[in-house]
């Protein structure tokens, strides 16, 4: 007999997030669990400021995704977006590497409003996602600045000069999360590492150097995922050694790693319990879990409709019941 | 026989200007007099830190005006100008009381990033005007910060606080120009007042109190103006007993000021060679000289085509070089 507890209505999980991959399948997931259920934890070491403003691209990819309004094609940013802010800014020369749109801006002015009148990242994501109506919850790794820097052939770099502004051209030798060590974990999340009602953590098919691993960096996160010994699963974010998206795939060939699910396996081998790999890759299951000796199994990862979305979360939360 | 420093293509002149009405009669001035010949110099005491933007709302206006880019009803913002940003933060509940455009914005940005970077207003104003093609000399009255400061039925209120926010309701008691004692007089003005070329000095038709008075009080600007002893001329802007647009008229009820041309006289007396009102008011033209010194002449002052602009800034130039 289940324990009040183990009822589904009540399990909770945690998702960890970066931007536009990861963000398609934490929309799935709030399609299936209940605002109550569902805790996203989003990277903030890609946050930057610019221009004087604080900016999450990151937490912003997620918030606009779930409140659908993220641009369809883009991914980032948003549907039915102006750039007059930007046509302005580069008729006076300023720096325009880095492209806000009008309708985007007025989240930023916000959120560096409130951050500098002391609030924190945390409650303004709250308060930002509750005015967008998002009912789920979602926060920052932590409240604590860390940014992630990319070691590379011409030096480190902050983490947009490489993926923006540089658009990763640079050959990328190593990662360093400056900040994370001694950053806080946020304290939601450790609330909900400690609660007897989360029945899993997933993480989302983000890249999994520049997304996942600021997250498992900061706050000793990575030795409290494992001390929790809850479920964790791994959504792979290779198809047919392919990423979907963004680079993925060229940074695991500038690092010499395979382009493969096994690589990504191996990757989040301390903490993974499962991992779920792309259908068409599910001759690869019997090889990672014998190297890894984690439990695979295999789905359709692409996200192309809503629908893809909502399938893979069901499968994902199906396959945390049965690993549990 | 006239030296060659006489000649009229030498002859320079420094317009002191405040916002909408006053950058009508320098839009007027700047298409009679070369770029060489013309130094507007422009209130910033309602500059203000808004959204942490630097915005200086008379400078932009002087700035759209002679770029040709200005609102041609409102007479601040720009042509063209969209809101999205200001939708955007509306929907976030943030401060939305000061209309803030998303062209406009691009303006406010790299200003604030530039002077946050150690540039000066008046590096940043030139750089602006000059990216926007404006070829005359705009300038700030200083490089430093002075705030006009209203004096009210309820309590002192930041400038913007009175014109924007609270749409000049309270009644006004007193003004504070905030950092004008200390503050240094723009450099270039006080070279300009120093230079032989220098045939005059316009203080073009704003609000003498929250437009001009700023100006005069900044690094003892009206004591230099005083001891370079060249020609001023003031362009009323009372006609019939009525300020043409913004507060003038109801401040000068409230300080208990006959809102006529004859107190605007009064207001510079100490500074003011000349005065021109309007043809309808001719019939004051006697009594101000009597009572004030001050030589009157009259014109049709009412800007609203571009030939009134210039047809104006033709006459003050032609009644600078009478009264010289």
């Amino acid at each position: 007999m289940k324990t009040p507890d183990e009822k589904k209505p009540d399990a909770k999980y945690l998702a960890l997030c970066g931007g536009v991959g990861g963000a398609k399948l934490a929309l799935g997931l709030s399609h299936v669990l209940s605002p109550g259920q569902l805790t996203i934890m989003v990277n903030t070491g890609d946050d930057f400021e610019h221009l004087g403003l604080h900016i999450s691209p990151d937490i912003d990819t997620v918030c606009y995704t779930l409140a659908g309004r993220s641009h369809k094609e883009r991914g980032w940013g948003l549907e039915n977006e102006s750039w007059q802010m930007m046509s302005t800014l580069t008729e006076l020369g300023g720096e325009n590497w880095f492209q806000l749109g009008d309708r985007d801006l007025g989240l930023h002015l916000y959120r560096s409003r409130a951050l500098a009148r002391g609030e924190s990242l945390t409650a303004v994501t709250q308060h930002i996602c509750s005015s967008f109506g998002v009912k789920h919850t979602v926060i920052p790794m932590s409240d604590d600045p860390v940014r992630t820097m990319i070691g590379t052939e011409r030096g480190e770099l902050a983490f947009q000069h490489y993926f923006v502004r540089e658009q990763c051209r640079p050959e990328v030798r190593s990662f360093c999360f400056r900040g994370a060590e001694t950053a806080q974990l946020n304290p939601l999340c450790e609330t909900l590492l400690n609660d007897r009602a989360l029945k899993g953590i997933i993480v989302c098919p983000s890249n999994p150097f520049i997304s996942i691993d600021p997250i498992l960096a900061t706050g000793q996160c990575r030795e409290k995922l494992i001390a929790c010994g809850k479920p964790l699963i791994v959504v792979s974010p290779i198809i047919a050694g392919q990423a979907i998206k963004g680079p993925t795939a060229k940074i695991m060939n500038e690092l010499k790693v395979p382009c493969s699910s096994l690589a990504i396996a191996k990757h989040y081998s301390d903490i993974a319990s499962t991992i779920i790999i792309d259908d068409n890759d599910r001759d690869e299951a019997q090889e990672i879990e014998q190297v890894t000796g984690i439990r695979v199994s295999s789905s359709a990862t692409l996200m192309k409709s809503e629908q893809d979305k909502i399938n893979l979360a069901m499968f994902v939360l199906s396959q945390l019941q049965t690993g549990a």
